[in-house]
């Protein structure tokens, strides 16, 4: 088949990618060098164009995945060969900022970092941020519920979406796109295309919610010598900070030597001597106030003896000095022969002893050279670093089940922030019982009765 | 029939309604002159018996309508007659309080304002917060996505949901009773229930998110003579007072003129001198500090002009005072013939002169006497409370065009936050288009393929 003429009646000649165009494509930014796999890519500029795709896609059987920024970590984006690519790449148009509202209307396309220049611009945020900022693009923000760093303060993706435009498998466009914060007409059909990485339909647009941007910016590292001590402080930040607290992020103390290691710009703001180390930051309206306020409350801690030592950034740049620790996993994985990284979620209790019996059992296996654990522990979200010395199934897998197997007891879920895929299919069982997974098969079938969108993925 | 037979192989006597017991129920606190029609009232005690019930109800095509506190305002709970009613009445355990996840599990049958007593016994405080707290019951609240005082600061019903358990049409629980924030294993099935309105499932269990319980409580009335400057205001103080501004209501002028002339406990805070009266409100973490935060905010307002008056209160009766003006809406309906009442959500910049164009238009039309606006201005969300002279099928017509028919043109909604019920299934197409509602359907047939949930409610 020649894709060109299915889609050339509606697309030029520059939207439709095959044969050596579509060689230097690729399916994930950490994998550059492999050609991409597909019968071709499409590069619609907008949600009509999206549409009639669908339609013929819909019409000849072509199955379709959907390209972003091919930041997503769970193997979302891979093709096999007999796929449509659909690149979102030319949706990349900021439609409009509404400051009184207080939204931002995109199309899919538009990269995170984008959205955040854009915002800043007029005085505000749009607080959703992580790593990959540069290249993620908000369709694959949306489809994947995109987590982060300020979950505690703002929420997931899923609480900043507003309005939502997307189509379907036939074609047909769903468009709510509302600027409002209250809406309870019927179902709430955005939520169907949250979170379900392109397997439902495609998004095309959405309307974003913006906060204030803030106006100070506080943090501090705190040690603590065991973990219920580190719960405790979280709820006696939140309670005396209110509404200001925005990140409470645990570092063991392993990763924590790792990471302050590594060169002069990550140096230690603390010594060696505790357990866990506690990353908190907040975020107000006058830095003045807002500074002496984070100050009290880090003294009267130490009075309280709530905590063991802490360090509190006295500029801009200590703040950055602090987050450049916590964010450059770099600093991990670059002295790793090989690595493997989970993103595991349980409730807050249980991260205490639950990680501690990992690094147990994972050091015991043959081939496991480092583990690094870390993460979001006000969200109950811990990340994991395994450095290993070969790429063998066997090997992955006895990592795999060393880390996931105790969640199901727990309450917990083998992915917190970063989705299914392909790479956590064989473990959706193990947080998802048998009649969720039903009913999420029948919801696949009803909105996707061809098996056509993102094939493979999640279930 | 006699449904006794269907039901009493697993449910107790005392759990089968029928004939005089039958007609000591209602369907709504309002009417509760009005014996109820249906063919049984069951009341399971839990999931194992609702699931019973289902997988009865299935088999023999029974139409099931689910009753728990009887105080939504859309008629979501009326029957006609041939219906089996499964009150929630006895599913009223609170199951634990978890303080370090900062969770509450209950039945679906706990009223609010138990959960509230509840959890501020151990320092917690579950947000959601409104008039009918005393009747409510948690899983009608999850149902309709219920709104109310504090969205502003804690979100909407959904936001507040981690776990949920429903029971389906034929009689299957679906259990996602996870006690985590962040969990992107796949589709997130509790948005199916969330403000479904009992038409997707029986919600049988909830696992809800708690704060730390405020130290804090600071509130102000502030006049204003133009909505331009509201809104201003509004940016403000949501920048000055960061994550602790949880309440900014917005009064018309003839509402707050009629909410403070009816007695000395709602006497008025700020003179008659000026057309709009915002109430705000900041919830933190420290008494002292926070008040003298609020009262610097509120004269520097007056200082750059953003604000025309304010008046503070300077005690916690003060606040109590000031919000009984706002809640107290039998104020506004006690004086009125007949009532129409009105919810509908908009678009931030259009809510003044859209207003301001409804009170014109209703007022022209004969037999309304009074029309009184107020509402969660930082929502969109306004109330409208209509008073009129005759109940005519024609007049009500005539109001609900006047109301909603701006609507669909600026991207509003007719409902947001009591839901679409009956009463407002006629206006429903003014704020979902065709492919919204096409899409509804499918969702509605695929999970009730017999139409036995809930029937004839929102589609």
């Amino acid at each position: 088949m020649n894709p060109s003429q299915l889609f050339n009646s509606f697309l030029e000649e520059g939207q439709i990618l095959t044969d050596k165009a579509l060689e230097q494509r690729y399916h994930h930014i950490w994998h550059m060098d492999e050609p991409l796999k597909a019968l071709c890519v499409l590069l619609p500029k907008n949600t009509e164009q999206v549409s009639k795709i669908m339609k013929v896609c819909y019409q000849n059987d072509l199955p379709v995945v959907t390209h972003g920024g091919l930041t997503n970590l769970v193997g979302s984006t891979e093709t096999i060969g007999n796929e449509v690519v659909i690149s979102t790449e030319r949706l990349n148009r900021i439609e409009e900022i509404d400051k009184a509202s207080r939204t931002i209307t995109v199309q899919s396309g538009v990269i995170l970092e984008n959205i955040h220049n854009a915002t800043e611009e007029e005085g505000l945020l749009f607080p959703l941020n992580f790593g990959a900022r540069g290249s993620a693009q908000i369709g694959g923000i949306v489809s994947t519920n995109a987590g982060g760093l300020r979950v505690l303060k703002y929420g997931m993706t899923r609480q900043l979406v507003l309005g939502l435009e997307a189509v379907t498998v036939e074609g047909t466009v769903i468009s709510s796109m509302k600027k409002i914060i209250k809406d309870n007409s019927a179902y709430d059909l955005k939520q169907l295309f949250i979170g379900s990485e392109g397997t439902l339909g495609i998004i095309t647009k959405v309307i974003l919610k913006l906060e204030e941007l803030p106006k100070s910016r506080n943090a501090a590292f705190i040690g603590f010598d065991n973990y219920d001590a580190v719960v405790t402080f979280l709820k006696y930040c939140d309670s005396k900070l209110a509404g200001k607290l925005s990140g409470f992020e645990l570092i063991w103390k392993n990763s924590y030597v790792q990471m302050t290691s590594v060169n002069e710009s990550v140096r230690p703001p603390l010594p060696y001597d505790y357990n866990y180390y506690v990353l908190i930051e907040s975020l107000g309206g006058n830095q003045f106030n807002d500074q002496n306020e984070f100050q009290n409350l880090l003294e009267q801690a130490l009075e309280e003896e709530l905590i063991l030592d802490a360090v509190m950034a006295n500029s801009q740049s200590d703040v950055e000095w602090f987050f450049r620790i916590r964010e450059d996993v770099n600093n991990l994985v670059d002295f790793m022969e090989h690595d493997q990284h989970f993103d595991i979620s349980l409730p807050i209790p249980y991260i205490g002893s639950y990680i501690e019996e990992r690094y147990n059992s994972l050091r015991k296996i043959k081939g496991v050279n480092q583990v690094y654990a870390f993460g979001h522990v006000a969200d109950g979200n811990i990340h994991f670093m395994v450095g290993k010395s070969n790429l063998s199934t066997e090997l992955k897998k006895r990592i795999d089940h060393c880390i996931y197997d105790g969640l199901q007891k727990i309450g917990g879920s083998v992915s917190a922030e970063h989705g299914i895929g392909l790479h956590k299919k064989d473990y959706l069982h193990l947080c998802r019982n048998e009649e969720e997974i039903n009913l999420m098969r029948l919801l696949k079938t009803t909105m996707d009765p061809k098996g056509l969108l993102n094939p493979r993925k999640i279930l």
